[in-house]
């Protein structure tokens, strides 16, 4: 029988209702025909209540004991969630991360899934069992418990999914997909039917937050189908998996903003080797996580060096270049705070011309002013002022007609 | 360095405060010199909680989920205190039944300790880390979480202090000892300095709660001297040990009461091979507690047979009555449903005469008629109307001098 993976996050398993509505969708996947494993969130805000618990007796409390007492959020929605299959009559069993052997290594709080002993899932669903499995957590090598960080429910379903060899991978969410742009924002933004892995680790990074980047690069590596959809619903989300050849037609997939952005610039760089390394060498030491960098030479000797950062790392960017002055000499600082980035993603980019023209001419005749210009393979990003930021989004959105379904688009 | 094992119940540990001044009292165990094994409980109400959840979604969970929901409450204890003795400035590790490989059998709710590994314990402890425990559970042999039942934290703590060979193994907990017989009924009941591990037996399973047979049994095999004292102040408690040369001189060290008990009587049952096993069996499989079996016979063909049981078990117990008439010929069936039982136990009367002369004794001064009389070689009991009870148990406890310590009593 096919396996389907089904990963429900905490606002799905919230209460005793709704975990018997994702019960109920469990058991209709079963019915169709799948050997379902389920893998499962903390109930709503159990893990922000075990966090209060935790600082009210220690502001500073060691990582190993936090991992040790979160992942009982998970572990308690999986055995209510068996618990509420039982009742509805189907054999279920619930796993903690330790018990199917979810090996990691040993940072914890942020830990990195090695390997996981699909045998004992098999052997369950062999028996016509559903199997819920505890997200986000793991064990290490010494049976101390792990927790996989932000995104870690879905980056546990993932590798599950890759372990058993299943058909996909459902993650069950609040929103009913991926869309074109933010519907915030663009308000005519479309869902897409389906977005490759790559355009989906670009649109993550730059501030889309419905999947973690963690998940979409394991899907990607073990080549697992996600689908994100709505625990509300059953309207069909969105499809993230590699190229297929309808994707071939359409240039820009998705477009994204991102703001509270600041530019750092230093002017005048003496251009010797090692320079560059000392320079993010001090940043990484200030756990600045620095974007889109640009170095451009302004004489033989001398080059201007600029980089974008979040705002809230600003201070420590701030410092790290007061320290990178005593190693490194250039002549003057500058610093933009209010700046933001505007992207369009697509694989299709790769061999297709003249989507950077369409961008910056879009931009133009908004009348936004385009700061600096940064592009991977599949990515064209521009900083822009953050009062203009909405605006430039729009155009671009418009110009590339994400406010339509792929298949209905002119280019 | 001599090991200490403390064990704080789910009063004890129930909110942040409660941690912290468990905490301090084992720092300072530590500062004295030992080191210190923590076993903990579920903080106050929390398993409460979790089983009103499963309730809601399961009227009859599968005992494995509960076993694996409800572990979780001393998880959450054991890190949230390894994190206040952190904030205190002192090394602590928690563990987890499983991680220290607790092993159990399968029979979940109520599963048996087989082994621990004592090792991993040992390990933090000589890197001078304060160890803690998460009380109640273990795993099987197939990873499972198993749960130890009703008295299941006393039963780990006694356990890891057998298992590390620790010096004693402190319950801390609501009242400040074993008393010599219910405060709330004779109100002069003075507390004991020790108690051998027999005579609580007789005195745990004839009603008094503070500490569990399965705990003490356990102490008794593996010679662990076991301290019960108050989590609210410094006093010592009441030790549990082995039979102490001062014990000597007591004959009666305690007297208790059974109240809410039925007493069932079988008339002219046939006195042939087997009636009785027959009997009993039924009650078994109706899952009926027999204590206190007397038969008598009354001709060499026909005896009568009696014995006690909790009225909660009436309804069952009639229903097994009326199946074993089927097979086992009798003439009459008799039921009491307002009987008690007043008990004295004492190792001392495996030497002394005349003890049950005395109980008999005071019993007729205070005009309570006897029922019944059975004895063990440390106990002798008395069933007698329920609404007597309390008489009956104040001239006990007068006769044998219960209102002063051991050690000031003339006899």
């Amino acid at each position: 029988m096919a396996i389907l993976v089904q990963k429900f996050g905490g606002t799905s398993v919230a209460d005793a209702e709704k975990i018997r509505r994702a019960a109920r969708r469990v058991i209709k996947a079963a019915e169709n025909g799948y050997s379902v494993v389920v893998v499962a969130s903390a109930r709503g805000k159990q893990t922000d209540q075990l966090v209060a618990d935790a600082l009210e007796l220690n502001p500073n409390p060691p990582k190993r004991e936090m991992d040790q007492l979160l992942s009982t959020g998970e572990q308690q929605t999986v055995s209510l969630f068996a618990m509420a299959l039982d009742a509805m009559g189907r054999q279920a069993i619930s796993f903690t991360g330790g018990q199917i052997r979810m090996m990691t290594d040993s940072v914890h709080t942020k830990a990195r899934i090695r390997s996981i002993d699909a045998e004992r899932i098999h052997n369950q669903l062999d028996q016509g069992k559903i199997v819920i499995v505890a997200g986000f957590q793991g064990i290490d090598e010494f049976e101390n418990i792990t927790t996989l960080g932000r995104g870690g429910s879905d980056t546990t379903a993932v590798a599950i999914a890759a372990a058993l060899g299943a058909k996909e991978c459902e993650i069950y969410t609040d929103v009913d997909g991926i869309y074109t742009s933010d519907p915030r924002i663009y308000k005519k933004a479309v869902k897409m039917d389906q977005i490759s892995y790559d355009e989906m680790l670009e649109m993550a990074s730059l501030g889309a937050g419905v999947m973690h980047p963690r998940a979409v690069e394991f899907g990607k590596k073990y080549d697992v189908k996600i689908h994100v959809r709505s625990s509300s619903d059953e309207t069909i989300g969105t499809i993230i998996t590699h190229e297929v050849p309808q994707m071939e037609g359409v240039v820009v997939s998705g477009a994204t903003i991102q703001k509270d952005m600041a530019k750092i610039g230093l002017v005048g760089v003496d251009n010797v080797p090692g320079n560059a390394a000392k320079i993010f060498a001090h940043l990484a030491k200030a756990k600045v996580v620095v974007n889109d960098i640009i170095q451009t030479e302004i004489s033989s000797e001398k080059a201007n060096l600029s980089f974008m950062i979040e705002i809230s790392d600003l201070d420590a960017a701030r410092k790290a270049v007061a320290e990178i002055r005593n190693e490194v000499n250039f002549t003057d600082v500058f610093i933009r705070e209010d700046i933001a980035e505007v992207s369009v993603i697509g694989v299709g980019m790769r061999t297709h011309y003249g989507v950077a023209e369409k961008m910056f001419g879009a931009l133009a005749e908004a009348k936004v002013n385009i700061d600096s210009i940064t592009t991977s393979e599949i990515r064209i990003s521009c900083a822009v002022d953050e009062d203009q930021a909405e605006k430039a989004l729009e155009a671009v959105c418009n110009v590339f007609e994400l406010d339509r379904p792929a298949k209905q688009r002119g280019s």
